[in-house]
């Protein structure tokens, strides 16, 4: 009596065998450029922070890529497949004629979908004969999701955590030294960057520019140390299709044909991993779904900002990215969607939104957590404050659907739970919670 | 290559169909008196504050009670049935012999397994026209669980938090608030009680006692108002043996055999759940499975208590439970694992520990934290600080076998996932934890 639908999950087999890459079909993409010669990025460009295979698939345009079967293995940890669940009683409470899904990357053990790289890095570095991995974080998902994994493969991490979140948010800490990692407030006395920062502005609150600086610095000095990232590159883009790819498999088996995909865009990472298997059949002419990448008013790159070579990080020190860009300099305000707070996007979620494969729409914070509030009361889980962002745009979707009485299929991607950032919940309810618009 | 017991996963069908009921094989199961007359309590003293099918189940001898349908449909929305898992890395670390599998109630979006009763609990009580559901809370994990799955069957939630908890974490009164409850700081101006006692001690930090007092006055003053209780009483460890007669459906079908069998207790629900029908196979002389309740040194009822008549409430106003008990005026040393706070523990329980059918160990704060950090270094799952008791326990078999060679089997219940609560985590890490013995 259960519907076939409620809950569709896929067993540990069948997590998907090989990543899907989208720069194998993307229309104009355009290379990262060195930023002294102005000339295309070299694998030698990247070599300094980056193993050798992360550098190979970072420039690979091979349309499937082996997934390596210990990191299959693995990410059974992280709770893979994950469930493609129905939402009943969210549709019940809006009275709508469409279907809702959500795929559900809130059930990793991290708590978001991070892991899904981090875990395919670690390996790579390991293979490669790495020790230690160093990165940077603001609010700490990342940090925690590269800490946790690193274990799997005896791997150090050493972890920048910008200060004003070292100082303002001491559980995420907590987390990355039970997870074994080493973790510092950026700037730092560990490196000579952070070093120089310090004696220039002491009393700093850091910034995601200062810690990949420190990070990379680590890197470029030890033969055995890398660096690692949790968004915007193609590789990470690359590993994240695990999830659309178990998506398919899933909406293939319970005979759910999407109209519409959903997913929130900060850097790129969550967005691309659910859609661009469904891009990739929009590219060979067996799709015709309405994909949309929901950004918070704070950070509007695809909605406001320009599409042109900008730097990724906010000092100016790696490759040009072709992306959507506010300006590498733009800081975006404070919101709780920490891991949406970029000023540019993946230059492949870039690439197909200028190709007209998807689209963009923007929301303000308090609309977000409505939202993520009516999700939790119907359907039990807290989403991620990132999360809420695709809930929002899902939830509208079926409203039109109710004035036009359209039975739509809406699929979205539910990127983590909020459990660990409950502060922003509590604003809400207490009508606290500011606008970032 | 993925071996097929790394995580043994059910279909939704496999959601079990009927709960077990221990009442039916143990034996010397001793009646509740009434404390004013000292006689058998009659179903009369349980139905001013209980509705007709719960106060039915808490009598009930019957062996296997039915699973209504829309029970079981929603137990989906907990994540049942969850994953039996092996801890392949935390047994590569410990270098033993022995194979450790744990049930994994972490999963549910509330964190614990707490949602197993409250969801069969809401849904009789609007079966039976009950209109609102009370109850206290102390920590907030069981009044979290209450106030989510209440929105399932329209049912409103009232929640008397005590007041030290209700000051201290604010974030679990938001989450209640989320899921629609209304949250009172207990003592409460709500009730006459609460009145009372905040006339008499203006500045008491309130107890769960006083709490359970001021909810069961709400359930006897109105007729559309029942009392929920999240442990101790037998129709709760009914519900919670979904949790058992999952891990015994996914042992067979992995041919799993376990030797030891582990849970926390603090009001026995977790235990019971996970054990009862391993204890049920032991009646029937099916297993010889050594069966481990864990309990913190803060509260070692079994360990440490007397089996004897005793209230299930600090303020003495419940029927007399023949149960293992430190005294219904033992105060618990505070210690993060709040769900073993309890002076007694379930007749259930009781009766299967006076039988021989399970023994208990106890253990100290400290120590089961630094269990918890070694599961999750490894395992990537942070446990409740409540889990952390079986996984020690667990542990310290598991060295036990590397010590003799022996390669028993052990399989533990995970009874949740601390990410709510890492405070006393932060503590541990920074070696401040205080001891509980």
């Amino acid at each position: 009596m259960i519907p076939k639908d409620a809950r569709v999950s896929l067993d540990v087999e069948e997590i998907p065998k090989r990543w899907y890459n989208l720069a194998a079909d993307v229309p104009g993409l355009e290379p990262p450029l060195n930023p002294v010669t102005g000339e295309p990025a070299k694998p030698e460009d990247f070599s300094q922070i980056f193993c050798k295979e992360i550098v190979r698939q970072e420039g690979s345009t091979r349309r499937f890529i082996d997934i390596p079967e210990e990191v299959r293995d693995n990410l059974i940890q992280l709770n893979r497949p994950s469930y493609l669940q129905r939402a009943y009683r969210l549709e019940r409470a809006l009275k709508t004629p469409a279907k809702i899904y959500f795929k559900r990357e809130d059930g990793s053990p991290l708590g978001s979908h991070k892991g899904n790289t981090a875990l395919a890095q670690a390996y790579y570095n390991a293979e490669d004969g790495i020790h230690t991995l160093t990165t940077e974080t603001g609010a700490g998902q990342w940090g925690t999701a590269l800490a946790m994994v690193s274990n799997m493969f005896d791997i150090d991490t050493t972890v920048f955590m910008v200060r004003g979140s070292y100082n303002q948010k001491p559980m995420r800490k907590t987390l990355m030294h039970m997870y074994g990692a080493k973790v510092y407030s950026s700037p730092s006395e560990y490196t000579e960057f952070g070093r120089r920062i310090l004696k220039e502005h002491p009393d700093t609150s850091g910034s995601l520019g200062i810690a990949i600086s420190e990070a990379c610095e680590l890197a470029v000095k030890d033969e055995s140390t890398c660096y690692a990232l949790g968004s915007v590159l193609n590789h990470v883009m690359l590993h994240q299709t695990v999830i659309g790819l178990e998506a398919q498999a899933q909406m293939e088996k319970a005979e759910i044909v999407p109209d519409v995909m959903i997913a929130c865009a900060g850097g790129g990472s969550n967005f691309a991993g659910f859609t661009f298997p469904e891009i990739h059949r929009k590219i060979q002419g067996r799709s015709e779904c309405d994909i949309v990448a929901v950004e918070p008013k704070a950070a509007p790159s695809l909605t406001q900002g320009e599409f042109r070579y900008d730097f990724g990080d906010t000092a100016g020190m790696t490759p040009l990215l072709m992306m959507y860009t506010l300006g590498h300099d733009f800081i975006p305000k404070g919101i709780h969607a920490g891991g949406l707070r970029y000023h540019g996007m993946s230059p492949l979620v870039s690439a197909a939104y200028e190709q007209g494969l998807c689209r963009a729409v923007s929301y303000d914070q308090p609309e977000t957590f409505e939202a993520g509030v009516l999700f939790a009361k119907h359907e039990g889980i807290v989403p991620a404050p990132e999360s809420n962002h695709a809930i929002k745009a899902a939830i509208d979707e079926a409203l039109r659907c109710r004035a036009t009485g359209e039975e739509k299929t809406i699929v979205f991607c539910l990127s983590g739970h909020g459990l660990v950032d409950l502060y922003g919940y509590d604003q809400y309810m207490e009508g606290t919670l500011p606008s970032s618009a």
